[in-house]
């Protein structure tokens, strides 16, 4: 171990946001949940969320550069189960969808414990997933396509919560409780 | 013709952005230009580029969610044939790319005229590019792994853009020139 790999690792447990994830609501493509988690390890979410019934998750080792390393990935059978873990963690569950309570998803405070719900390529979130849903957020679109890819959606809102976060000073003093970071600092330091 | 269709037309033609584009530079996978076009729709940009050296540009079909029906895409064998088109329409070249003279890409303003380059996965942009580029811009990275997906990349700086231009108004008023808007008007309504 050298140390510009153990300041490496230090620095990057310091920034680790706790309170900030992403549910992944039967999102299937490969290449679309890898380059979600790679986001996720970019700003900060050591922990991601996942919904997926039938299978285990396919992540392509290719296009996630190694963060699911980095990243925990939890699955969940259905919403319920998810939103369980999700509340007591006293989490708000922000939704990206289309629907008649959508609010521009700039509007959100993200500097509050946060989940970000995102949906598939061909048939969004779930009823139930967007019923059990805090908030419902949109992207503006301003052209004639109706939705953005989902890892370019996840990655937007993302980086509207790290930018209110890195303005009150998220980024700057360590998140994580102290025995998730000693347990971290072990496992990537001597993987 | 519906009248339905006609009104959505003219809303997006209204709200294209005529000084706004992005550069590829040997972006190769289809997946990742398909999802590039996709979002340059949904912020408005209605002609964007690429440097295709050897082959024709392959845009998967199934993800643009037919994008590329309203977005041109020009080809170009070079940064120098690129940056000649774009020089030629006043555009200041933002090179998405971390170099000792990056800056943080929310500090660009990007009401000005800008074209946002952006590079291919595995090697990035080109050294020519990134040396004809009048800006380096990076987005903040808080984890382990060096980089984003390029369409992540690419729809964090063109919604940034967007941001800045819905602030001063300019998806309130046409940009384009009449004579595009009429031929792109009669296009789309007959196709
Ligand atoms: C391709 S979209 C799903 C489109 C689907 N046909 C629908 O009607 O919901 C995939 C996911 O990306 C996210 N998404 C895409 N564009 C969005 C936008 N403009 N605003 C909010 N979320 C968006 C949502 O999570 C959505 O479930
Ligand atoms: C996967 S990256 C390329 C990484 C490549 N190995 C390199 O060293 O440049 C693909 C493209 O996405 C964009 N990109 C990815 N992450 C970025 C970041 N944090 N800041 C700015 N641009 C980024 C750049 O356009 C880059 O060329």
């Amino acid at each position: 171990m050298t140390p510009e790999r153990y300041a490496k690792v230090k620095a990057v447990l310091n920034k680790r946001q706790k309170d900030l994830t992403v549910l992944m609501d039967e999102v299937n493509k490969p290449h679309n949940l890898a380059a979600i988690v790679r986001t996720c390890d970019a700003v900060g979410v050591g922990h991601a969320h996942a919904i997926a019934p039938s299978k285990r998750l396919r992540l392509g080792n290719n296009t996630t550069s190694g963060s699911t390393k980095w990243v925990r990935v939890d699955t969940h059978p259905d919403i319920d189960a998810a939103a369980k873990v999700l509340r007591a963690q006293g989490m708000q569950l922000v939704c990206t969808q289309l629907s008649d309570r959508s609010v521009d998803f700039r509007e959100i405070d993200y500097t509050k414990p946060t989940c970000i719900i995102v949906g598939a390529e061909k048939f969004g979130v779930s009823e139930a997933t967007a019923a059990a849903a805090d908030h419902h957020v949109i992207i503006p679109m301003d052209g004639m396509v109706q939705s953005l890819n989902v890892s370019v959606a996840t990655a937007i809102v993302l980086y509207e919560a790290e930018r209110q976060r890195r303005e009150k000073g998220f980024y700057d003093s360590l998140q994580l409780d102290d025995e998730l970071y000693q347990k971290l600092m072990t496992e990537w330091l001597h993987p």
